[in-house]
């Protein structure tokens, strides 16, 4: 019996109550979760890299087995690698959703033998993701269950 | 740390080597992989359950952590349960195929906390399913490579 | 002005909370919703028809402009236009649900200019449907919550 | 018996014959219909806001019940709300349309109870979609009987 | 340049308006086209194989380098070998349409080297199944347009 | 018997050897294949038209009957027509990218009568696309036998 460690990635920009969803299941399922706040270079976010960690840190930092780490350079699967993660875990909402995912979990196993693992999503977030968060945040809505309470302030204060 | 324990369901009617692709799979992220062989009560298949279970104790049963049961009855999750299994693990090959598997998921977690986690099919093998293979080797077709050769021998026995 | 009036079909053996929620739902964009219990008469059903008409009637039969009949013969749009209906009402869980339900919803536009118009499932009801919940049961699990009270009762009576 | 009227939202840059088909059934379905032309600030249209708001006037003004109205700020459910609409109707063409239809649907309902109703969009206009008929127009392509007559004269004045 | 020879395989149980179009489309592309009469040992058809192949005969035997064939045993990709065809033809309505059609596809390639093309479905048919052309004329509807006149008459025959 | 000649279209940028599976195995479908660049105007490339077209005349421009173009402007439709093309040709990974292509190929239809055929993607190249593969070379990861030899060369200069 060896121990097994998984990496739950993406840009958090903000974490949602979803991916906090996503995050508690692989505790459940790994002796150990790192979630990797992944830098995307080519679009600038609403929060910095800092920010996104630190909020992470608030919302799931407290979870048994669980680091929050930022990967600002190289592929997933070579900080998998030397992090000694055998899997990828994510969250899926729907067969488009699998599909848009397929190549990039193809290609991780190609690259490293990495696998990537899905979830279903927990139906009580279906609509919830980063990007409509902030859009309905943006035109006056408001999202409270669906972000976590530090997120929530820090929406508000960013959009309002 | 504990030790996570995972199930891999299905009438393996019989094993091919999609399956045992996934079981193979499955042993690098659980310490012990179940495979449950499920009766289909409205169905009767080709192979009865202790042929189904002979040809997987010849495919799987040699890989670590690996163990073969049959599961004659009752809810899987009510197996997993009292097998300690925290998931059950899936082969997925496509979004439709998700959409398919989706609502026995939820409702898997919904009657147990047991998690369903999916892992993307090996492309190798993304034509090949048990129905499939039984078909081809019915209209005179070789399947050699698709399934273990136990089971071949098998296929050819009864259909042939 | 004048009055809409809709039709929720199906084979409601049995009724289940997921289709409570798309008929009380469907009240809000109606004027009247008629409940229509199709006969299918390729297989036999658990309940019969006035079984699962009685079922209807004990869920459904009090909310705002429903009523529920039963439709035993002919073409649906047939009776759609008899009732005076512009629209069939479907609830829809997922991309391949649609895929499924195109076909027969223009097949209904061509032949009678009634619409079909479909209302996103609730996620709380995204596991549940009429024949899984009647598989659960009749493996021993719990369904209380997925489906109406005077439904369990007559579940248990008839699967245990 | 109360008036149920609903909102057709979309950018509609420039409206199709897709967009009219959907706004004429809806007619049939609703006592009232709002064609809501958003702004999207992300992105510069091809049409201001008045020209697509002139466009929708001269196609679908003289439709019973139907009114077209320009939404500025805030959230489509807030208008909604304002308005006094039950529903949100949607034309869809495929299941990954209702992929990607979904989540805002369900986040729709969460924040104000309003309901997204989606009519299966009528196969002759599968093809046609404010961008594609942009692209081939721009390109030198024939779009006639894809756009309403003024738009076809608007889209040749801009794009040759 | 070489002659290029395709199959276009079903149960044609009847034939549809929706299979002449593929038909006479594949006879743009390729040289000779093949329709291939499967015979389904697993169900009885509604049609004997011999009247399938009349109806076919009558509805597409006419277009140029078309001939209609029974197949009656062996593999679908066997007869094609035999038959000298590089290619097997299907419709394809939509992407669930596509997830069923792929694995016989990648199995076929498997076998044989045939390739499988998919042509996408004329829109006007995209409610035309052989299935629920008998379905809604044994519930009393009219599918004239829908079926080469010849199917009609035998329709109403049947299951009138 | 008439020459048949197609058309596989893209980007290509740069060429993998998915589209070289591709091209290869149109060209036992049809007498001649013309793969045409296509200049997206909206988004420069990585590599200039004339690098794309040298890369593709090294990959591709071997096989039995096919030759490389660049189209520079106007309907990709319209270039067909001059090239007395039949038919584009189009791999096809998904139900999901069905979806994605069917607007534009009954677009191509619509405007000029040429089809679109459709090839299911060899499952091996089922993680390689352009863009995929210019992100993993970009963060260090090595493509070799997944991009024909001359375009992993030029990828490493252009990218390291």
């Amino acid at each position: 019996m060896s121990e097994h460690r998984c990496v739950c990635p993406g840009s958090f920009d903000p974490v949602t109550n979803g991916h906090v969803d996503v995050v508690r299941r692989a505790t459940a399922l790994f002796d150990e979760v790192i979630v990797a706040v992944l830098v995307n270079s080519a679009k600038a976010g609403l929060f910095t890299l800092a920010e996104r960690v630190e909020m992470l840190v608030a919302s799931v930092g407290g979870l048994p087995g669980v680091r929050v780490e930022a990967v600002t350079g190289g592929l997933l699967v070579d900080y998998c690698r030397q992090a000694g993660a055998v899997a990828v875990v994510k969250g899926l909402r729907s067969g488009t959703d699998f599909a848009y995912e397929l190549p990039m979990a193809l290609m991780n196993r190609h690259l490293s033998g990495v696998e990537t693992v899905f979830l279903p999503g927990d139906p009580r977030f279906e609509h919830v993701s980063s990007s409509l968060v902030k859009e309905v945040v943006g035109h006056g809505g408001d999202v409270s269950g669906l972000v976590p309470d530090t997120v929530l302030t820090r929406l508000l204060d960013r959009l309002r």
